[in-house]
């Protein structure tokens, strides 16, 4: 047997019903948002990503040379793209620029729990608007699409790099340093970004201040005792998230995300039950349009771990939605065999999800096949029934029949039909 | 500027609603037909693709060598994928297992008009029902999702290689010329099949019938000149595609697919409008999971071309469906920008699609972009009209404006979501 690749999965039809679930949940909730679907390509130019994340990152991606030499990588990530694509193709679009996507990323390390080396990503970016109330449509969004996935235990912490930054830039630390120091205190590592500060020269108190700072969580009231510019955007922030109905979020200094483009409100999701791995999405507001060769333009986004919310959902025993065909149809006879496909037919084309015998099986071998595909009702078609213009309906899950008149078979199944696709229904 | 790789693609926002359009529309029809999704990964190892299509397809695919020191190959089709897949896990599944798939495949060739390096397949799989309904629900499936698509002018051909097969055996050709001399009659290029065919011992008399059969289409009357057991299978296949209603279809015993797994029927849909590239569709009857060490499982599937449906719609005029928010919501002074959030959130939160200023312009300026972005109406939230309970909604096609109470808005654009939202509509 051939093996799939090593950190890869194959999803078979009940996984990928409840993913798609999700997945059309969350499409919806973009949408209703105003934000727009783009797709980029699977690989890109390898220089794209060691651009935005430095030259460590080609040890984690699937890297390969084209037949012209070049460095290819499948993308590890979306912003990157994205952002490639704006600055290519998209500068002349109405501002704000709204847009979504979702799609498979890679990356190359050992597979284990909750990491795989394909995995999903969707995520949205808010493109030219500087102003907080962007900032809050995109945490507001998230909020939204964590919200409709049915995750029931998440916490929502906002910070804002700039508290930081400019806490370190008052204590005097030189701008080369700061990236390092931030990593540090992102991984909460305090003991080795303590040797760090003090190497730039910051005194004890200020070291201390920075390492309270990033203790800080709770109401928005916390941000009193840090004064400034970053901590009243933040405020405003938060005011809008009010208006938007938001109330479950707390300021958490301590969201450093330590990558250089961040500029201004940084945020993540996690869902406790995951442990180590708990995050679940994070974003922030960042500035990338000018490295790719483009002019700076303020950006604001999230990425959500799909699989993540996945696995999340499945801890908390979330029981997803039942998909399955309304009708099988059984032909009593090689006589009706005819009969039974141009009734299977007049459903599909009235919208009615159904399904016929095409194994020439017998009728109990028929309804056991029929339940095992999850159908609902078995539709049997007999020619003393259909001499009669009947045929026989069977609910397959209390397992009473009776006879439906042929013309009024398909308004019959429509009505359950609509019941069971509630997909597109008026839920939020 | 950093580009996108050569032959690759971005879909901006109006394409990609173009495309999921279709896509949702290939996925409604093969659910209703009882097909369900799985999804497997982007890259395999690069065996699988070998044994399936001999080693030349090497040169055709992006291969290359992982950590590992094993050959990956970004999946160049999805019917491979999908068996290894049967093969490995799908096993006990009920039979017969339907199963669709949509994803990115990839070729490494020079790209030229309506072929990329990165293209999209809609297929699907019909496992282990050994009968001609299986293939007719094939083709029937294949045949609704084009229908469905909106393509005006196309034609649906099926023949089967089982005739060909059996006039080549019974001319005397020893089986392992067949593959050769079929590959050159699947490409109709009857100056090279001649001579192989001499080559193969056939008499003049024996390749002029294989001609002729190759050229033979038309009514399933036709089959009448090739008596035998595949004619009456194929008989057999166009009986139940005119109980399902399918009756745009013709036999073609041209239809020859060059690939040694094909079995029994075999089919192609061409939009004429594509010129040279015009297949939109190919399938067929097919055995793979025993070179994927399995069991021999009789198969039927196809795959669409999803770009190229794309590009023979837009050659066509088709016109995509209009998307858009239904509300843009405008705050007329600074105090009122709080309300006009949670207006938009009112809305979002009730199934309506709704954006709202965040770029703090002027009315002028947003009437502006809310007609850029495509929405349907302006929510104009003023000082005077809320504190009278009302805010002035705007038609952006009309220009008609009115005052609307606020308790009353949600419901007042409910109706106006639920008409735009046809795509959850009971159409076909």
């Amino acid at each position: 047997m051939i093996q799939r690749p090593r950190g890869t999965r194959d999803f078979g039809p009940k996984e990928m019903e409840a993913r798609r679930d999700l997945e059309n949940d969350f499409r919806r909730v973009a949408e209703r948002f105003g934000f727009r679907e783009i797709e980029t390509p699977i690989f890109e130019h390898a220089e794209l990503f060691t651009l935005k994340s430095g030259p460590n990152i080609i040890e984690e991606m699937y890297a390969f040379e084209d037949k012209g030499g070049r460095q290819i990588a499948l993308r590890p990530e979306l912003t990157a793209p994205a952002m490639r694509f704006f600055v290519n193709d998209l500068t002349n679009m109405p501002r704000p620029l709204k847009v979504y996507y979702f799609g498979q990323c890679f990356r190359y390390e050992r597979p284990q729990s909750g990491r795989f080396r394909e995995f999903f990503q969707f995520g949205a970016e808010l493109i030219g608007a500087p102003t907080p109330e962007s900032d809050a449509e995109i945490i507001g969004l998230a909020a939204a699409m964590i919200a409709v996935s049915g995750l029931g235990e998440y916490r929502i912490r906002v910070g804002h790099i700039g508290v930081l930054r400019s806490m370190l830039k008052d204590a005097g630390v030189a701008q080369e340093m700061v990236a390092g120091i931030l990593q540090k205190l992102d991984k909460k590592v305090y003991n080795e970004a303590r040797p760090l500060m003090m190497d730039a020269g910051m005194s004890d108190d200020s070291i201390e201040a920075v390492v309270k700072l990033t203790e800080t969580t709770g109401p928005v009231a916390v941000l009193d005792e840090f004064p400034g510019e970053a901590s009243d955007y933040l405020r405003t922030v938060f005011k809008v998230l009010e208006a938007y109905g938001v109330t479950n979020v707390e300021v958490d200094l301590g969201v450093v995300r330590g990558l250089d483009y961040y500029t201004g409100i940084v945020f993540e999701i996690d869902a406790p039950k995951l442990g180590a791995e708990k995050q679940v999405c994070g974003g922030g507001s960042y500035s990338l349009t000018e490295l790719f060769g483009g002019e700076k333009v303020f950006s604001t986004g999230f990425a959500i771990g799909f699989d993540r919310v996945m696995i999340a959902l499945e801890r908390e025993g979330y029981k997803s939605k039942e998909h399955g065909v309304i009708a099988y149809v059984i032909p009593v006879s090689e006589g009706m065999r005819t009969q039974a496909h141009s009734i299977a037919a007049e459903m599909r084309n009235s919208g009615i999800a159904a399904d016929v015998d095409l194994m020439r099986r017998s009728l109990g071998k028929n309804f056991k096949y029929a339940d095992s595909i999850g159908a609902r009702f078995a539709v049997i078609v007999g020619e003393n029934e259909m001499a009669e213009g009947s045929v026989a309906v069977r609910d397959l899950k209390s397992g009473e029949q009776r006879l439906v008149k042929r013309n009024e078979l398909v308004s019959t199944l429509q009505k359950e039909e609509s019941g069971a696709r509630s997909r597109c229904g008026g839920e939020n």
